[in-house]
């Protein structure tokens, strides 16, 4: 249980980890903080938070439990604000989705990693964004990764993960570098990719036949082009060492099906093809989707 | 009003039309052809076909309109075959999602571009294959693109779209390059990305932690990865000009995009998101998803 909860960030990942620890009734009471009144405003009348405040120091003191779910640029200044302020029991956690960019930041603003830190990230999320995209469920059977470092104190990790189990979520420890690279080849490449392909083709001279002779295929392809630019922005700067990794491969392998393509060689593609096929309808077979 | 349609190839595009031209009793009768006796028997089975034959030339005979709904590389042949054996007043239509390789394989086989024959393609699909996976709403508010050639019988052209929009689609009659161009865009580059993107990842060291640990947006972004291998191998080797085009176009921009990541570029990234969000939300906003 937790009885005072701090969400910095009331928007689709804040906002619904609060709606998804109401509906277990998890905290006595939820407290959000952000740089937008007006927001606060709507997930207070929207009843995701009891009350708010714009000022983190404010906002987190005597909460026993602060969850961090700022886009990763922010995660410095909050830091250096909360810090000072923060309760003697109490832990902090994250949602970035690049982990060591967490650790780096908590080095250079707090001078170390502390023990009461549990760098977090729940692998959940929609294209849309603010606290009107919230909602209980998203976590329900999803995964969240922590990446305890060596010194994190193993209580301060219990209580995070029975946060994120109340909220749904199947909850595992990973190392953190391990991390970054699994999310650049699942969640951040593949949202670099996206962006790139709706602007290549925005910019086209055929751009608006483009658009509207787009199938069903295009739209799932490119939904994720419709997520929130300074979150990718900033996920892209903070882990961007296992972004161009995976990217250069992804880049070796484009090329040469390319060459495959203009050189009409049909056993190249139905090999790759084949191959994908088969790793993805064995990871999918049977889901629904 | 059809007397009797014959469609060449009963899975998923051919079958969903025999479906929903049913639905709407547009046909007198629907014969179904195919090289695999097993599938046609299901299609009969299911009610979607109420004969079959497995020879093209016997399955045509009498029928006043023919679809051919095989892969690609099937086309040659099948026109070979179907030829001489169609009846007088018989309209052909493909479903083909490159046309000017569909001209070039009725030139070779053909000796020209016939008056009867109306070059087609349905812009709807899933990344299911087989008659199976055939439903009759499959086309209903669809695109359905016909590229006509100057000399195409308008009274085909008039045949072929009435079909269509019984059948559920919006009709639309555009130059063939122009089709290829906008489909190898939306379509055939997409497919080659999400198969390029499983078999890269897949054949990485971590692969089974990718997929482990993939969330909706990875799911999406690779649903069309699942699609026929065969039709798209065929797809791609049809329409390799302007897939490389457009698909050269993309490597640079990703090129440079991968600079902006490595180099930390935060500017160029938003400005590329943003220009790629604005694009894809101003088509696709108020939709449902």
């Amino acid at each position: 249980m937790i009885r005072s909860l701090c969400v910095i960030g009331v928007g689709l990942i804040g906002g619904s980890l609060a709606h998804s620890l109401r509906r277990v009734q998890y905290c006595q009471e939820i407290v959000g903080c952000g740089r937008n009144r007006q927001s606060l405003e709507r997930a207070l009348a929207l009843g995701v938070i009891d009350r708010f405040e714009t000022d983190p120091a404010a906002a987190v003191r005597g909460c026993d439990m602060v969850v961090l779910a700022v886009p990763m640029g922010a995660m410095r200044s909050v830091l250096k604000r909360i810090a000072p302020a923060l309760a003697p029991d109490a832990v902090v956690t994250d949602v970035g989705s690049a982990k060591q960019d967490v650790i780096e930041a908590l080095t250079e603003v707090v001078g170390e990693v502390p023990a009461w830190f549990v760098p977090g990230h729940p692998v959940a999320g929609t294209e849309r964004s603010g606290v009107d995209a919230s909602f209980a469920t998203l976590f329900d059977e999803r995964s969240v990764i922590l990446t305890p470092v060596s010194h994190t104190d193993p209580v301060a990790v219990q209580r995070v993960h029975d946060m994120w189990e109340s909220a749904g979520a199947y909850v595992t420890t990973m190392d953190m570098a391990r991390h970054d690279a699994v999310l650049a080849a699942t969640s951040h490449l593949p949202h670099v990719l996206a962006y790139g392909l709706v602007d290549t083709l925005a910019r086209m001279s055929q751009s608006d036949d483009i658009f509207a002779f787009a199938a069903g295929g295009f739209r799932d392809f490119t939904r994720i082009a419709s997520s929130d630019i300074e979150m990718w922005r900033d996920i892209c700067l903070a882990n961007r060492e296992a972004i161009v990794s995976v990217l250069d491969h992804y880049l070796d392998d484009l090329h040469r099906l390319r060459e495959a393509i203009h050189d009409g060689d049909a056993a190249w593609l139905q090999e790759v093809f084949g191959r994908a096929k088969a790793a993805r309808d064995r990871r999918y077979s049977g889901g629904t989707e």
